[in-house]
């Protein structure tokens, strides 16, 4: 297992609070996810769908990224495509091998693909996209024999906070458009 | 069918040159694919794989794009995706309905998917990649039922041209790679 990193602040809590590797390592993605959820945040309080994404190499977030298609009118302003762009940037290759991206939904067709071609080692995601989502759902594009690469994959991690965001996001999105119509009446 | 735009200069050669709609849409679709073409030789002079695209609306390009990825770092910068975020920023929208791809090589998942998720009308792709290319080898994700969005697709415009051009790049490469082995030797 890699190193660990930083023991205070935002860094991993101090080896032995979770006895055993399975529990470090849980413990490890449940970490990572929540600095995806705060990305995710970014984005909910920008009224986008709030999802959120960080890549980590040898335990540090080099790279962090929130959807903001409707704000910068494209959809390549998606979380992951932003968070590659800048993990790229901070390891100076294409290549992003060794690294595992922590992302709060499953991503979509385009995200996916973006994975593959990166060659990230590791996805960890949120939850799933049953309508969309291409790691599984629609199609698994991570782990694609024909392809020239294969994600590892992992699947649930603090699927609950994940998805409840999202619900709470759409919840309230109906909420606004019926206060509008309101007023238009 | 769309308004015929310029008849000079990089513009559509005069109407009439060739008789009917299919002449003239295979007259209109060589032309863009000319352009990109010549996107793609840019790649060419920068020792990248050559793969080139322009985006057409209503018979004007909006966008041009060519494979950067080893100049710019990031599998990112593949022709598809340069032109695709220059085409929103030229429509101010993140939806490109309405508009039309011309891309020298069948795209990869990413650039497929991104082709799907910006909601592309048309691709009009020059020659197929059996290894790799997502809009109808290994899969098709510009035509899936199950995305909320399906692309119209043409294969196989200027499909030599396009061909000899990847196989020359790959040619030179390997002679390039033998005479630097040489010199080592």
């Amino acid at each position: 297992m890699a190193k660990i990193a930083g023991e205070s602040g935002r860094g991993l809590p101090a080896k032995g609070q979770f006895k055993g590797n399975v529990g470090r390592v849980m413990m490890k993605q449940e970490h990572f996810m929540k600095e995806a959820i705060r990305q995710a945040k970014k984005a909910y309080a920008l009224d986008e769908v709030p999802i959120g994404c960080v890549i980590v190499l040898d335990d540090k977030i080099i790279a962090r990224g929130y959807n903001r298609r409707n704000t910068d009118k494209t959809a390549l302003a998606h979380a992951e495509i932003a968070a590659i762009k800048k993990a790229c940037r901070a390891v100076g290759d294409w290549r992003l091998e060794g690294c595992t991206m922590y992302v709060t939904l499953e991503p979509c067709q385009m995200c996916a693909g973006a994975i593959v071609q990166s060659r990230l080692t590791e996805v960890v995601i949120g939850c799933m996209n049953p309508k969309a989502g291409c790691a599984g759902s629609i199609l698994n594009l991570l782990e694609m024999d024909r392809f020239n690469h294969q994600v590892q994959v992992t699947r649930g991690v603090l699927e609950e906070e994940c998805s409840v965001m999202l619900s709470q996001f759409f919840k309230d999105l109906r909420e606004k458009k019926k206060e509008q119509k309101k007023k238009m009446e």
